[in-house]
Formats: structure tokens, C-alpha cells, sequence
């Protein structure tokens, strides 16, 4: 295989950050276009180089290193994390190995990306933090993977809130819409399984609008109201391998989904706004409706990530005659990230996030500060979502989120 | 010239249905509308009849009569409903003289149709159901006025629903959002004071969307989970006269607002189907967003009305390589009530539900069969709003609605 | 029971203006909603009275005066403009009439709104726009009835451009598109008949378009470069009646289509701003896509009549961080016609743009001054619809406009 | 610097392809992204190696090959073409050095790929065609790119439009509207002068709308009758170096714009069906409003590029009342190029179009088959942008397609 340093870095003076990967499916995939990308459109202070990816299957995993341009392969997560050409781990696989993998990279003196959801428990997710802190201590520094942070038009939110533009906000309401479970003969993949997944809609589209909905709006939430419910509760058991969100049909008997196929709750911020939450996979026709509005004194702010290079804001300072939700095209040189990319109209896609989310941690790692969201910030999430479980088990009461 | 009721009436041999409307505000005006125009579109079995209007101010009551075309004016609305030549009561009044006006009409022998919501309590609505109740054995009918049934986009969903096109119920979200409050200054007008409104976003808004979600999905919520907040508690006093929505500036001292500003619930349906709602006054730049959506196992259906002209349909049986939500202009000639105006293309406005409600009303007096929604429509979805309340005290916790 | 004067008018001191109305089909009804319902809405100096309506056959009239809401009926037109009790005409036939009837109407002392066209050639407009200005020297007042220029949102868009908000024209461009003609059975109707429509989607939909883009950009166009097309040339001759833009199935044999099916063409104004048209009855799924867009040097401006209460704003200014189409929703108190209405978000619909017409001509009336747009407007667009079809007929020569 | 083979290859035993690119601009850049993303999504026959790029500045272009990849630096395309370890030759320069170096490299033996317009005029596309059906015979392959069939939504219209879905065409509507022209004080880039450029709007957005029009058409068209503007005809010189849609501020005097600022022109198809064209960059707010509609008897398409994902579809054989344009998201895995990334929802970005683009060349290279668009089809758009140009001449009149 190749020399990686050579062929993948920008520039050979600058150091190089050499990623070493666990997991290989659609995250896989995704962080593999963002770090072989980032350095071709960014200017980065240090140099991106993919060197080893890692597998249980040992073709596959070849295979994807092949296709994704991995320089070597490993079979054993353990061994991933001891080679000495890796300086950042990148954990991709299913929340239920987080904890371990992240602990013990940390262990290995290596800094750590961590898809989200954080863990599966909070208890992982305190795990996760302390071996982050001590870390820290040592100059490796943690991230977890919020990628919808990164899309240029929910940074383009955060900044227009935290610069005032919406004023006091009354109102957060977020969905996150998608509709492949509708089916009620869609097999059980691994995602329908508590023990792999920790939770169904809720870990997976609730934890990605609960961290955006915190990011956005500047404050975490202060207790939630919940409820959950499994609408189809056996389903075909996978006649083979099943990865990320694709399924083969079944041959054979049923299982039982063990996870929550749609989360709703109200929620309370501390600045006295109130919010709610709804995660589905049964939103027929919405593929991927991560909707998100904010309600401030002074104006509204809306987006759709179904049309992720729009921003819809409302300036309620502005003359009611004139006055209307605009439709930004946040693809101008002074968005969010938008400088390296495409003249104004050239829209980004979903993957882009992953670049964008890679070049923030580059720099931060350059830097020796902390990147966001931290493990942290990731078990605040997961607190909220245990808050989100509880709140359901308890004819929906209103339970506040530990701290 | 021609006898009033030439002019008035579609043809001299149709019996006359003679109405007296007590209020003439924004309801009022809406509902003269609706009296003047349904005849002259629609074919009636009975004609409209503008007989008298009431409102306490003696002046005002006659400009309004001049106004809108009411034949005569009382300023008692005793000596309305005691007039020989009314035979149908409309109360387009504020919520706290519902109950009390229309057990009076009904007992005066008159048909009535009353505006949303029916009444300020659970306790007054069940009074009016049992007068109702008592005044159908007499042949006389009482009708609650949640116009957004007549929503030509509305009815086609409800009969795209009844006829199994979505199949079965997943999913229903409905939010009602307007943004009046916002400012800090806009008075303490009647809407804001319990004593008149009975609650404030929840009774206004809350109350249209929980039937109109009840009558689209075609099933009554089980139970609800609510939270709700004021966050305004100290308005402006009004210096004059406030009317509708319209407000002029304060000059003078400060009130407390002793309602809800916003009202955020989820809910359960027998069916399985989970819902969530919200009504707020407080959505800055939304200025009538009734929006609602259902999904369904076999397709969804959405609608916003502030583009009232359109149904959002998803075929969740088609090929997915054509499926898509499509937008229905739903101007149809076999769409709801169209087939009386005019060609495709040329849409409605919000008014046209009110000439709508008063055909339906019409043909059910005709024929002698319970116009819906009836009172006992009203009293349940009275009792939605109770468990909302009474959840929003008790924390949230899940509160069954009372049958 | 009321006297007429006194149920229909909105104060009894107010002097009537007693129209008499010629046609009773789809625009017949329009119009009667509008004068019906103007005066119940608006504060109007005079008060409409529906004196008498007119049509050839006897049964018929008398039915659309009892739906309608009109005083008395009349056979022939010439009895009609006769009357001592009517003071305004209102012609709502067929083009090929309006001529005749318009001269006369004047000649007898009548004041007259024609709709659109103005008449079926530039000869019999020319001969319009001499009489009304003989009759204007007697007080008598004439205008064509272009509504569209009376939706809230192309008003606005009027003012705003008047007000300098887009700076320096450089584009319009506007389509008018339907689909009623797309089905090649579709009967050959009166609108598809040279003699009596004088031309198709053009003098159909190219009228209002042309009318439309001049009044809101404040300019007329110099000359038109144009393709018009026929795409079905022959088709069933009706079975039966065929009035407006509905038909029978044929039985029988089949006719020539004598006018245009589609009109294309391109424009210059005089402030060098270039322009586009496109009129079709052929655009599948299309329902009444008037769609105007105007771009100028400091913003631009879009309207589509499928979404008549909403305008898009696009102020070029703003900083392009946070510029972008704003979706005006004409509802508010302070856009134009508004004040009378609803309150925000309670959209108006197409045949509002009728009231706002009758309110209009009622003021210019009462004031003795030209309302617009005057014949000579209605003579202008003919003269446009001239070079059309000149330049269709001279391979989409540039062929400019006669003054 | 690096093996490129080795690392950027996908599997060692594939074949290489090996890319030399001229040019490092905005379009270099994109094809860069195409190139080196491509085999790491699809599968490939053949492995994309990013040999060498050339640029006349040696510091900016070795500066450019760090940070896209390449291999290698050139600053003579001369010597580029006469790498032996070049393949296939990409031109990614303004117009006015395509047909040398096209020529040029099709003489050395290598496959081409040129960027959009073929040429700054009808007479070098004849010799590029001319060259690239002497080198087919030799095996050598040319393809011109029109990156905007590439898009999913686009194939996909095509695709439909091929089964027959919207059937016999009626009507093409196209625009493409920018408006980075807007400012009178935008400097004479090398875009505005004719002599690199060859013309303005016209060949940059034009020859898109005209190439995407027919492609989805599936027919070429007949003749065309134009009109163009130049808005605003001086301009501040540009003070340093431009490059792409970017510049600096002037300092200095100014020069004359030579190229159209905008380009109209309306067309027939000889099926029978017409079209209309807009190309401007003057239209405020628009930043790539590539729009396309075509109507057909049975149904219609409607695409813009500011919302790439989507494909609005309306199906005109379903019944009235539950027909609507609906909104394709274009992201299923029976989508064109969509098996290969992400899942349903998770849309693609502006630059994928050049991934796809490689992708499809690739494959015709290892199959020996010409490749679409073909240097004809690039000579045809040509000859379709000089009939536009000599209408326009010619006072609009309609100017036949050269054939």
C-alpha cells in the first residue's frame, strides 16, 4: 500500500494528523470523504493522513480501505488504537462499543472523534468524559460527532442567535422525520435492538436535535415531558447481514424491537422558553426532516435539512408591510464555511458536514483546545435522553435533566 | 325595487331562515359574510334571512346593522332571541356569555350556532349539551362554529382519511401559530383575561386544533400531556375600546394577563396513533400558522393555513422513484364545496369558511338531522382543553380526557 | 323587513350608484360577488345598488337576478342601458360585444366598467376610447376591468416599486399559464373562436400579463418580438350550452380552432429593461400560474396568482450575509385593500380582487376623476396584442408598439 | 512527490486512468473534487489517477497541485499533452483556448473531456469535431462538459420524459439566473470581454439551458428568435488578478464590456413544441437559478438547481382530485448515481455533478463508446447559441438552426 503521508497531504511541511478509523459502514463512509476531502478545500494547519481503518471482517475491511483510501487495514480495534501511525481515532461504529473504544484510545495517548450518540447509557457517557478529562491533561483532546452542527446554515443560526438577532427566545420546536420503518415487514437490524443501540428514534434522530436545538438556541434544557411509543413490536428477523439503514428481506422467524420507534417531548429551557421534540421513523414521505424553529422576541430563524443550503429568518424589527420569513441561501463567501467552497447558488450536500466537522477538529487539535461538542456536551445529551426515558416510564412527568 | 326578501333571497318560493346574531366584531363580520353570501352561491333549500343583530351599544350595534346588511338591531340579547322573526341565533360573542345565551335561545324555541369554543368551562358546555339535547326532541339544532372544518383543503383530507388513502394512523402534529403578543406593549386586551376568554392561546387556538385534528385523524384523543406558560404576566391596560384582535395603546396603568400565552401537549389516540400540539401567540413572523399533518402507514397528508388553497398529499404506495408529497390546488370542481365557485386555480380565502358552515347548517336544519360539529363536539373538545389544563398543574403527567 | 335601500346600503344618506349588469356567466358572477359584497366591507361614498342584470335568454337572467342578488332582469341590452335607474354598465360578455355595448352605454349617460379586453381588435378599442372621452366631458366615467392589478400582493408590489424599492428595471418576466386545453377532446368553445374571443390565450391571458407588468413596473412596453401557436387545430363541436371555461362532451362533428393556443414573446420597455411573456392553456398541472418576477438594480420582486396573498421580496441592500427572498404575506393592515379585511394570515381570495374593483371605481366616481386603468389603458394593451400577433406573423419580427 | 497510483487507486489490479488538467480555477477546482472523489464511491473499471496539472503561473500552480493532489505541475499545456504518463486531457480554461489544446491533445493520442462552451465559436467546434472523429477512429474519446445533466433530478427528468411520462411535448420554459452583475462597479472581468469569453450570458449560462433543455427534450431545436442586452456597457478594469466569478476591487480607469449581460429568445422544436430561454446576470436575488419546466400532454417537470435535490412532477392522468405537482426528493437508491452514496434524504451538493460526470466518462473509456455529450452535441449548442446571436442581430427575426 501506499506511502499515505505523501500522496494525501497538502503541503509536506505541514505535520501530519494520521486518523486511524473504526467502523466502516454509512459513518465510515462518511468520515472517509470528510477526512480524504478536508485538505483539499481547507487550509489546514496540520495535514490529514487516512492511515488505517478497522474491521472484524478482515476482506471487507480491506475492501474499504481499497475503496475509501485507507493506507492499511486492521481487524482488531485493539490493534488500531496501539499502532504507533495513529494519532486520532475516529469511532464508528455502532454506540454500543463507544465507551470501550473511546476509553481506552484515550488510554493509548491518542486524541478521539466519537460518533454520536456519545454511549448508550449515561453511566458510559461519565466513563467516556472522565477519560476525556484526564486526557485532556495529557494534550489529547475529545469530540463527539455532532455533525449537524456543521451544516452551514445551522452554524449560520447559532451565530444570528448568539449575535442577538432573534432577541429573547420563547420557542424551539424541532422534528427529526423519516419514514423507513413504515413497513412493518422491514427486517430488525441492529438498530431496532436495545442492547446495540441503547435506543430506537430517541438515540439516534433525538440526540442529533437535541444537541442542535442546545447548540442553536446558546442554553441547555432544564427537564422534559415525554412520551414514546413501538409502533410495531415484532418485526422479520434480517436473513443476512444488515449495515447502516439497508436491510435484506427476511428468511425465517420474527424478533422483537426492543426500542422506542418515535420519541415526543415538551421541554423547558432555563431562560424560561419552552420547546418540543418529536423523532420518528414512521413519518411517511419525510426522508430526512430535521426541521428546527426558533421563536424569539425579535424574530424567527427556520430550517429544513431536506434543504440544508437555505436558512429561513424572519426580522420582526422590520416594518410589517415589508416584513416576511426570507429565504437565505446560505451559500455566500461569508457563511459559515462557505469561503472554501463554490460561487454563491453551488449548493453543499450531507457529506460536506463531515469535511466541516473534520476541519474544526484539526484546528482545534492544532490549537490544544477543546473541540465542540465535547464528550461533555455529549453526555449532557445523553442526560437528556435518559431524563426523555424516565419522563415516558412515568406517565410523562415532567423530570428535570441531571447536571 | 324589490321586497328584501327578493333582493335577498335566491328564489320567493324558498322558506326563509331568519337569523339573529348577537356580536358584531370580528366574529360577527365574518359571519355576516357568511349569511349574505351563502345563498347567492349556493343551492339552498332554505333562504338566508339577515333578520337583527344585537350588541349592547346602541349606536354601534346599528352602524354595524347598516354595515353588514341586518334588517334590524337590539342592544339586549333577551329581546333578540324573543323576536317572532328569528329562527336561528348565532352568537359571535366572547367565550363567558356563551353558555348563558344559547340555553336561553334554545329555550326560546330558536336553532343556534354558537362560536368555538363552545363555552369558558367543562361545567357550562355540559349545561348547553343537555339544553341541546333537550331542544332536538323540539326539532330544533345547535351547531358549534369550528369553521376550519369547512376549509375546502381540510374536508379533503378528512375524506381522503375516511377513505383509507393514508391507511392506518402513525402520526398526527398540529401546531396553530400566531404572533400578536409578542410585543411586550400589545395591551392587556379581553382575550388575556381568564374571566372572559376562559384561557388564552389554549381556548383561542387550542381549541381549533384540537378539533380539527380530531375530525381529520376521525377518532377522539385518549389522554394528554401539557405544559403551558405565560410570558408576559404584566400587560398594559387598554386606554380604549379593544376589539378582536386590534388593540390601541395603553395610556395609563399596568394588568395581569391571567391566561396561557402558549400551550404545547402531546397525546394519545385510541387507535395507537400519537399526536403533539401547540398554540402560541408568541411565534414571531407566523401570523396564522394552523398546520397539521398525519401520517399514516400507507401515505400522509399536510396543511398550512396560510396557504389555505392547498392539500400536501404523499402517495406512501407509489414507486419511490416518483413518490413525493405532492400539492393538491385544491380549487377542484369535485373538491369540497367547489364545485359553487369558481374555475381551478382561482382560490379561497379565510371567509369562505364561514359561507361554508352556514350551507351545511342550512341543509341540516332542512332536513332535521344533527348538524356536526354538534354542542356535544364542543363539550369534548371543552374536555381536551380541561385535561390540558389540569396535566399542565400536575407536571405534565399524562392526563386521560374525561367521557 | 327592511326596505331595499336600506338593507343594502350601508347608510341611508349615502346616494345609491345603480348598476346594470350585461352577462351572467363566470365573470357575471364575479362581478355581482363584488358589488354585492363591496359596500359591507369598504366605506364607499356611494352606495352600490344591483339594479338590473341582463341576458338573452329570459329564463335564465331571471334565475342569475334571483341568485344573484340583482333587482330586475332584462333580455336585451339595449332595454338594459335604457333603464333611468341604472347609472353604471357593467359588461361581462364575450369580447365581440363589448364595443357596441360600451359605446351605447355611454352615449345613453352611463358610466361603464368593461372587462377584459377591451374589445376583440385595436379599430373597436379606438372606437371605445373616443366615446368615453366625449362622455367624459359630460361626467361620465369609464374603466377596464384588469382585477389583477387589485390583488393585495401585485398592489403592493406596485407601490413598492414606485417607491423606488427595486431601483433600476432590468428584467420581467411573466407567465400566465392554465392547462384546460391540454386534453385534444376538450370541445371547441366560444373563447376558442376567433369571431367571438378574437384571439386565445392570448387576448385571454397575454391581456392580463401585458396589463399587469406595465402597471407594476410603471412602464409601457416599446415593442415585442413573439411565436404563437395552435397545437390542436381541430376538436369536438360542443354538444350543448358552453359558457365560461366549462364544456360538454361533444356529439357530433368536429371544428377548426381559429385562435392561439399559446403566445410567446419577448419585450423591450423604454428604461431598457427587457421583458418575457408567455400565455398558455397547455401547461399541465398549471391551474392559473400567473407569475410575475421583476428584477432591479437594488431588488427584485415576485408574485405567483396560485399564491395570491403572498408577495416575495428580495431587497438587494441588506448584507448578503442575511439577504434573501422574503415571503411577504399580504395580510397585514397597512398593505393595500387590507384595512378593510381580516386580521394578518386570513387570506383573501380571487374574488376579492372584484370587491377591490368596485371599491375603486365607486371612489373615482364619486370624485369625477378617470379611474384606472382607463380605455385608453385598455386600447394600449390592445395595440400590444396587435404587435403580437404582427410579429407572429412576420417570424417573430421585433415590431414595435403603435402610439 | 507521491506514487499517485498507489494511494489514489482504488484496487491495485484495476487499470489506471491517468488525468492531466489545464487550468486551476473555479473549474479546476471542481474537477479535481470530481476526479479524485469518484473512485472512491463508485465502482469503477478503471482507477483516476490525478497525474498533472497545468497553469501558466508556476508558483500559483504547484501551489494548486498541493492542494487538489496532482502529482505533477505543468506550465505549458504543451507539455502536458505530451506527458506519457498522461491519458486523458481535461480542459478546464476559458473558451478561447479550447479548440488548440482540445485539438492538440486529441493529436497526441489522449481522450479529452473540455469544459463547457465547446468553443468561443461555431468554426473551432467544427474543428474539434472534426479532431474527435479522426481520433474515435484511433479509439480516443471526447466528451464536453455539460457537468448539469449530471445532476440526479436532471437524469432523472430525463429518464421520464423518455418512458413516456409526461408524453407529447408542448411547452420547454427555461431560465438560468445570476446576478453577480448587478453592481455597476463589478470589474470587466475576463467573463465580460469577448475576446476570451466569446460571449456573456449566452455561453456561460446559456449554452447550460440550451445543452440541459434539449438533453431532457430528448429533441434538438429548429430555430430560435432572440434579443440581448448589455446593461451596463463600462466597467471599472479589474486592480490585480481575477479569476472565476471572484474579483477585486478596480483601480483605475475603465473598459468597455463587449459580451451580453442578457440573452432572451423563444424557439420552436420540430415536434412541434416550444420553448422560451432566459440567461442573465442581472436578476437580483438569484444567485444559480438554473429553472426548468416542460409540459407535455400527460404530465409536466419542473427543476431548479437552487433546490438540486428536488424534481417536481405532475402526473396529469390522475384524477383531479388528488393531482398535484409533487416534490421528488431525489434521493432514492433507483435514482440515477444515487446507489452509490448516501441514504434517502441525505442530499448531494453542487460539485457532485463533476464526481458523476467523471464517473460516466470513465466507464465509456473502458467500454471504447463515445461518451454524452459528444463534441457534436457541444458543436450543436454552438450553432443554437450563433443562431441566437444572429436573431438578435437581426431585430429578433426567428433564425433557423444550422444543421
Amino acid at each position: 500500500m501506499a506511502q499515505p503521508q505523501q500522496s494525501e497531504g497538502a503541503e509536506p511541511e505541514k505535520p501530519p494528523l494520521r486518523v486511524g478509523m473504526v467502523g466502516y459502514a454509512f459513518m465510515g463512509a462518511a468520515h472517509s470523504q470528510g477526512w480524504r476531502t478536508v485538505g483539499r478545500v481547507f487550509d489546514l494547519p496540520r495535514r490529514p493522513v487516512l492511515a488505517a481503518i478497522c474491521g472484524r471482517d478482515g476482506a471487507a475491511v480491506r475492501a474499504a480501505a481499497d475503496r475509501h483510501g485507507w493506507a492499511a487495514a486492521e481487524t482488531d480495534w485493539r490493534a488500531l488504537i496501539a499502532r504507533d501511525d495513529v494519532d486520532l481515532v475516529d469511532i464508528c461504529t455502532p454506540g454500543d462499543s463507544h465507551a470501550e473504544i473511546a476509553v481506552a484510545a484515550l488510554a493509548a495517548g491518542k486524541h478521539v472523534l466519537c460518533e454520536k450518540p456519545l454511549a448508550n447509557s449515561v453511566e458510559e457517557a461519565e466513563d467516556m468524559v472522565r477519560a476525556a478529562e484526564t486526557a485532556q491533561e495529557r494534550g489529547q483532546l475529545a469530540m463527539v460527532g455532532f455533525n449537524y452542527r456543521r451544516v452551514p446554515a445551522t452554524a449560520l443560526a447559532r451565530r444570528m442567535v448568539a449575535e442577538g438577532r432573534i432577541g429573547r427566545l420563547r420557542h424551539v420546536r424541532v422534528t427529526y422525520l423519516q419514514d423507513w420503518l413504515v413497513d412493518p415487514q422491514f427486517p430488525l437490524t441492529w438498530r431496532l435492538r436495545r442492547e446495540h443501540a441503547g435506543s430506537g428514534s430517541l438515540g439516534d434522530l433525538g440526540a442529533h436535535i437535541v444537541d442542535l436545538a442546545q447548540y442553536v438556541a446558546g442554553e441547555q434544557l432544564a427537564g422534559v415531558s415525554a412520551l414514546t411509543e413501538t409502533f410495531v413490536r415484532e418485526r422479520p428477523l434480517p436473513g443476512g447481514a444488515v449495515q447502516g439503514l439497508s436491510a435484506v428481506s427476511a428468511d425465517g422467524g420474527t424478533g422483537r424491537v426492543t426500542v422506542d420507534d418515535a420519541a415526543l417531548f415538551t421541554a423547558r429551557f432555563p431562560s424560561g422558553a419552552i420547546a418540543s421534540f418529536e423523532a420518528t421513523r414512521y413519518a411517511t414521505g419525510r426522508k430526512n426532516a430535521l426541521r428546527l424553529e426558533l421563536n424569539g422576541e425579535n424574530g424567527s430563524l427556520a430550517f429544513d435539512l431536506e434543504r440544508l443550503n437555505e436558512l429561513s429568518y424572519h426580522d420582526g424589527t422590520e416594518p410589517g408591510a415589508h416584513a416576511g420569513f426570507r429565504r437565505i441561501l446560505v451559500t455566500e463567501p461569508d457563511h459559515p464555511y462557505l469561503d472554501a467552497w463554490w460561487p454563491p447558488g453551488h449548493g453543499l450536500g450531507y457529506e460536506h458536514t463531515f469535511v466541516h466537522q473534520a476541519r474544526d477538529l484539526v484546528h482545534a487539535i492544532h490549537e490544544g483546545r477543546q473541540p465542540e461538542p465535547s464528550f461533555a456536551d455529549g453526555l449532557q445529551v445523553q442526560r437528556v435522553l435518559a431524563a426523555v426515558e424516565e419522563s415516558a416510564e412515568k406517565n410523562s412527568v415532567y423530570t428535570p435533566i441531571a447536571v
